[in-house]
């Protein structure tokens, strides 16, 4: 219902493709002309019309730019989607420099001449990207120009799906626990305070989040696309077509927005320039386009919802809790189906899998979406930390392996995230071990104290010491942010090496180490945890922060080598899976609540 | 012999000197004028003709700021020397604004109009610090003017002393393993693999090492205070008086290194610049005098000799290996002989303990130098974490109290730090649980395996674990580098917050968490570790690097409380004491040895 499995096919038509974009470039006098994978509002998830990367070279990842020239084809991938580029865009049209950001200019310079000019459409490049390319090729002679109407849509012409034309639905108050009212307020005194008579917003998560709307635009995430300029006293104005906005929306927003269409947005910016105002603007965030309409009117500043969007709210963390309860009541049901489809010989693949869950999960008909595609990874592919399952790829679960599935489920009272690596038979020692190595890290994560001001980066080596001492690691970080009802992916907060952001209270992050022995297994152990302050323990002089586990789901008692944990461990383990079992138990049939009383016996 | 317990004595003499000053201020159209603690080498230890700022104010702390005006007049020390400065320089001359960095610009923008010039010495400023300043005023239209000779020292006169004429000693290649021609050869490669035609060399820590000399012109680091510029090609030239070089050191450099009086360095300055040569500079480190010599030939680029100065080559560690055994068997027998004192009922106080671990280290014949004023506190002056121990602030060692003793020897097979935390009579519970929780961060960095890679400050939360679930941490990094018979303090790896270098095999650093109770304790634990790669354990995968502790001296037995320890904590404590006993046990006396055996019994 959800998630499609299907591998893309019309990879033949790609030479054509390229060759009719080749034409268009000669006609416009440009030599080259750079195509990312984004879309205006530089989300992770774009909408069909918006996959003009895919369409154009046959690659299907979430992240990458194109460089076509008259002669040469560049695809710029970062290091988790190497291979999957070559497969997918291989046979000779193509070339693989590395990521955007430090191989694209040396290519630019390598293939171009001094005078060459080199298109973008203005809409799907930040300031900071275009700004800092055109700086570095500067010194070559290769100008950057902003074309008119996207070339690839263009060619793509009647075949380019639709835009999304989703409802827009209001987020009640019962949900966000802050009326829009309340938001923009304390966002326009913020403005006041710095001295900035605007700010636009760029990003669907920071838009929906202020005006307490949601919508189903593109995949997984539930936004709306939509920009909107709020001034720093006045109402703000979102843009966004009459036709996705109901009566009753245009009621909630009533009163504290003013609702235009998309087409006016243009004639603002520009207001907003001939008035000389002050407007802020994310370059790390916002298309190219709004800089330029700006001028000197555009003034750097970080997007102000992100940071308090990133600290949930009473209600938000409720929320959040009972969303917790229902995702994990319908894992735990797929769980003990799968734990008694293996030892009944059913044949079970990774597809299966992603569908069985799908339907526990939709079961309790409060689903709204699945909140990114269910990474399925049996044996070898869950070694592969992207792995999405294909038609193709498809692997039946088999005894004696590891099976990794990492999934999440969009509900109105918050977003879940959750990885369990599962015992398909017996497990073989090695990997028994490494999963407690593994264990450790997270336990680490989980019981951690520490003072206000501590970074995520300073938290990321406790996940991983016990794997170094093993000689073992992993190459991803150990925690991302997580929205309510929003991305699955936010920030500022992470918990990794690059992890700058403060942790604070309120804050909802994934703590899930992993370990992946290529060719074999993979191995990750994935909960939502919440910031809490910390009690203060007898004696204790500073006040400190300590996370709550929000997850609820048996961690697979069959891959624990209980001699490598400490009593610590043990009882945290132990302590967890009563949790688990008091609070799930009670939502689960008499079958999976045998199920779940063993999964979560003490060690 | 090495240290001195007098407070400074000639406060009264400040108004006369501030006032001598401003007419000065007024004869040189100055404003103003910036008087830092610091020489022309910007090191942390400087010569007594260097101490201006004591000699202007009366702080004799070892970092800070003046800025005088014809009315007002700043003092700018950072948090450690705030209350200090307040005892030192009361009276109502001074204010004292904060530390410079941050405060200078806002309290001189504050006291000046439009118009006015600050003056500032060109030889005691970095090249960062002046054109940040100048950066920063310059919206205010305050200028900053270099003076010609410093205005403190035309007041000072005849009483200033002379500069020290220390001789150069010769630093044999038995105990720094590395000839300077075969250093010097490695530098100038990298000079031309940059594009660089030379490198001028400001800090002393740096000359000494490539020229494997080393002096006595400063306390505590056996440094001499001299410039060098090393050309890409060709004899690099040292900067240093023919008095100080006798015919042996003239010799053992010889053939590598050309030498010449200071008085020539403008000269040669001139001759690089006229000739637009690129000249390396290190803008953080070199005084802002070589900057304006150099003019357009400065290239901004850090000292090249740190990085290899911090990576120890095999004769430098078997060197501090041997300097460990000597040091550690003088604390021992300090030790020893103190807890012989205490059960006697001796009156021992702060400075008589620092003057008989001084004797003990004296006894070997072998000691050049403390390696910095030994912290010796008892009680609440052990909380005090910068203590230096006066006449006035002298306590008797009183049972029922801790007692922590920072102290370090300078040898020529290397330099040593340690710090012990020692039960003076019997421990009250707190004081031994929170030492047993110090300890238990100690062990986390002695204990660490880490992959290539790992920065300082991804070690640092290791140390502070256990004192954070117990709502408790210490304000300083856990660890600092250490030199090769060269400054207690180098650079650039760091264990701490702020600790951005990537730690390397070769490399010491000190291993010291502590806990500070204002008014009532002082606890510390510190050790020298050095960086190895790290033994692969069976199916370990990559390459990781661990520490060697070198520093070899019992840890209070009487302060630990076995409990709190996990079985790992116990058999470490355990093995290490093991080893002390083995290695020091055969260094010592009848008496001192059973001392050591009950000290380093199994907990």
């Amino acid at each position: 219902m959800f998630q499609t499995f299907s591998a893309p096919s019309d990879s033949d038509a790609i030479p054509q493709r390229i060759k009719e974009l080749r034409a268009l470039l000669a006609d416009e006098g440009l030599q080259a002309l750079l195509l990312p994978r984004g879309d205006e509002h530089q989300g992770e998830y774009v909408a069909p019309c918006s996959e003009r990367l895919r369409w154009l070279t046959g690659f299907t990842g979430s992240a990458g730019m194109a460089a076509i020239t008259r002669r040469h084809a560049g695809l710029f991938v970062d290091g988790r989607y190497t291979v999957q580029a070559r497969n997918e865009c291989g046979g000779g049209t193509f070339e693989f420099p590395g990521i955007a950001r430090t191989a694209l200019a040396t290519w630019l310079k390598d293939k171009l001449k001094p005078g060459d000019v080199v298109g973008f459409d203005p809409w799907l490049h930040t300031v900071s990207e275009v700004e800092s390319l055109r700086e570095t090729l500067k010194s070559s002679g290769i100008a950057l120009k902003p074309t008119r109407r996207n070339l690839v849509d263009r060619i793509w012409g009647q075949e380019r799906p639709a835009p999304p034309d989703a409802p827009v639905i209001a987020h009640p108050l019962k949900y966000s626990g802050r009326s829009a009212a309340d938001k923009i307020s304390a966002l326009q005194k913020a403005l006041k305070d710095a001295g900035q008579d605007a700010v636009i917003l760029t990003s669907p998560d920071s838009v929906c989040w202020l005006f307490n709307i949601r919508g189903s635009d593109v995949a997984h995430n539930p936004v709306v696309l939509a920009f909107a300029i709020v001034p720093a006293s006045g109402k703000p104005e979102l843009f966004v077509s009459a036709e996705k906005i109901s009566r009753e929306v245009r009621a909630h927003l009533d009163g504290a927005v003013k609702i235009s269409p998309p087409a006016v947005l243009a004639e603002r910016v520009a207001a907003l320039r001939k008035a000389k105002k002050r407007v802020r603007l994310d370059f790390d965030r916002a298309a190219w386009w709004f800089w330029r309409g700006l001028g000197k009117s555009a003034l750097r500043g970080n997007d102000p919802c992100i940071g308090p969007k990133a600290i949930k709210n009473a209600t938000e963390i409720s929320g959040s809790k009972v969303a917790h309860i229902r995702d994990g009541a319908a894992v735990v049901r797929f769980l003990a189906s799968l734990d008694r489809a293996i030892e009944g010989g059913e044949a079970i693949d990774e597809i299966s899998a992603v569908r069985a869950l799908e339907e526990q999960r939709a079961g309790s008909q409060a689903l709204k979406e699945i909140s990114f595609d269910t990474i399925s990874g049996s044996g070898p592919n869950g070694a592969i930390v992207h792995y999405r399952v294909t038609e193709a790829s498809n692997r039946r679960l088999k005894k004696g392996e590891l099976f990794l599935l990492d999934s999440g489920a969009q509900y109105l009272e918050g977003t879940t995230d959750i990885t369990r690596t599962i015992a398909i038979g017996d497990a073989p020692a090695e990997a028994r071990e490494r999963f407690t190595l593994v264990l450790k890290g997270h336990i680490a994560i989980a019981t951690a104290v520490f003072p206000k001001g501590t970074r995520g980066l300073d938290l990321d080596p406790f996940a991983r010491r016990a794997l170094w001492a093993a000689g073992l690691d992993y190459d991803h970080g150990t925690g991302h942010g997580v929205g309510s009802y929003l991305s699955v992916h936010e920030g500022p907060q992470s918990i990794s090496r690059a992890g700058g952001a403060i942790i604070e209270p309120g804050m909802i992050i994934s703590n899930e180490p992993g370990y992946y022995k290529e060719g074999a297994y993979g191995i990750r152990i994935e909960n939502l945890i919440l910031v809490n302050p910390a009690e203060k323990p007898k004696g204790g002089e500073r006040e400190m922060l300590s996370f709550e586990t929000l997850t609820l789901v048996p961690i697979d008692r069959r891959l624990i080598v209980k001699e490598l944990l400490t009593p610590d461990e043990i009882s945290w383990i132990d302590s967890y899976h009563a949790t688990v079992l008091s609070v799930i138990g009670p939502e689960l049939d008499a079958s999976t609540r045998r199920w779940i009383e063993a999964a979560t016996k003490p060690l």
